[in-house]
């Protein structure tokens, strides 16, 4: 579907459902400076994580035929939901590296662990599609995992809601059973979630370690361009963002001055219904 | 787009963005008991509340375009934000009665008010719409209306908590700087909210009447169906309810068990995206 050969020049494209994918891009930015970045936030469709397999795989190759047509280089599914239900299918349809944020996290989580106690927080199609347990078990069938859906925590995020008594009160709703299992590492499993780390480092204590998935990618990502010789060689001029969404892009470019701490001068609207 | 001379035997179609329309469908099945209804939720692109009005027209227009196919009778536009975005912009596609929840609420609050002061609660498109503030001020311009919107009703309603601590804090939030100021009768105008109705009449008190806007919807569908002759007219064989939605259609019969207190045997998943 994408052509081979791409320049190193080329873009990287990055897309989410909405708009949590913004946390990754901006780790991509810090260990990736020098590259020229898409992103594309299907807005009009939002939020995949109470949608069904099916829909979700529809929706990703529909993005997947948007990207295509930006001659992107590599692909980053900057959505915890879309990497888990998405990614298998739709790998051996594009001919440039794609990357989720499962395995990232899965293997940062594995090797961060001390006591072999892991918790998974995500969507609710995220933690339904059992990925997280069988890559960690994957690497080791010994692990402990203990996982659970967050539903609100995206809307609490869209809202805007970062830091606030009611998310608190929602963290301790859906974290005490986690917590309470003696897990000494999470993996925030979507991408919305690193917005709420602090209140999630509240309530699940100092002692445990947070995986955000975005700056595992990010790592993952860099070492992919180097080995493929795809990491940019034109270093003179500054890099250029594109930002796309299938609605109200001026919402894209208010959620991402917060979530990237940078102006988002415009972000254009494109059909993805039509790819 | 949808043929003239409807059987009245021919069903109702209701439709909304997701689940909340259901409690308009248990209004309509309590006002109207031997009609035959078919119900459709875009349960693939829920929430419509937070999107852009192209977008929701856009939508609408699929829907229209479905309910053409099940040569409905009526059409009932059974979500807050489509009727308050796109019924102006599609009425005249349509052939058949089309009916939305904003003016039957806003005429129900207008007789109910006692001392001219009325609140809006809604999705934050329905109430960046402006169309409550407009239609009450046509009715009456001396009114003083108050509106908020609520976006995380909705997700509180899909997570199933009701009743609960969190909602009632959320609530509290939400409605304080209302109740503040004095109105005496409050539209829930999102067809989620009347499943919320016991936390928001708890923050209101007992003082302030809540109008369900699915409630007055009924009462006026039924008098266009009188008046226009399409009260249906074989009423020996029982009603028949069907459900469709554009995602995992098992959660439309779960849910719709709790909102409809009925056993719902079965719903027929669509692509609407092609209609």
């Amino acid at each position: 579907m994408i052509r081979e050969g791409s320049h190193s020049d080329a873009p990287i494209g990055i897309f989410d459902s909405g708009l949590g994918g913004l946390t990754v891009m901006r780790e991509i930015m810090r260990v990736l400076p020098e590259e020229n970045l898409i992103y594309f936030g299907d807005t009009a469709r939002v939020p995949y994580g109470s949608k069904s397999r099916d829909t979700i795989i529809h929706y990703v190759e529909q993005i997947l035929h948007f990207m295509e047509e930006k001659e992107v280089k590599a692909i980053v599914v900057a959505c915890g939901t879309a990497s888990a239900y998405a990614l298998e299918s739709v790998r051996h349809k594009v001919s440039v590296p794609i990357l989720g944020v499962v395995r990232p996290g899965v293997r940062a989580a594995a090797a961060a662990t001390g006591n072999g106690r892991i918790g998974v927080i995500g969507t609710e199609a995220s933690v339904n599609s059992g990925l997280y347990e069988s890559l960690l078990h994957g690497i080791d069938p010994e692990l402990f995992v203990k996982s659970r859906a967050c539903p609100l925590f995206v809307p609490l995020v869209e809202e805007g809601l970062w830091r606030d008594e009611i998310t608190t009160m929602v963290a301790k709703r859906y974290l005490t059973e986690i917590k309470g299992t003696g897990v000494d590492t999470l993996i925030m499993g979507c991408t919305h979630y690193p917005l709420l780390s602090d209140t999630i480092r509240e309530v699940m204590g100092p002692q445990v370690t947070l995986v955000n998935i975005g700056v595992e990618t990010a790592r993952v990502l860099s070492g992919i361009l180097a080995v493929q010789g795809l990491t940019k060689r034109t270093i003179d001029a500054p890099p250029v963002y594109r930002f796309y969404s299938s609605d109200a892009p001026e919402k894209l470019c208010r959620f991402g001055e917060s979530a990237l701490r940078m102006e988002i001068p415009e972000a254009v609207r494109i059909s993805i219904e039509d790819y």
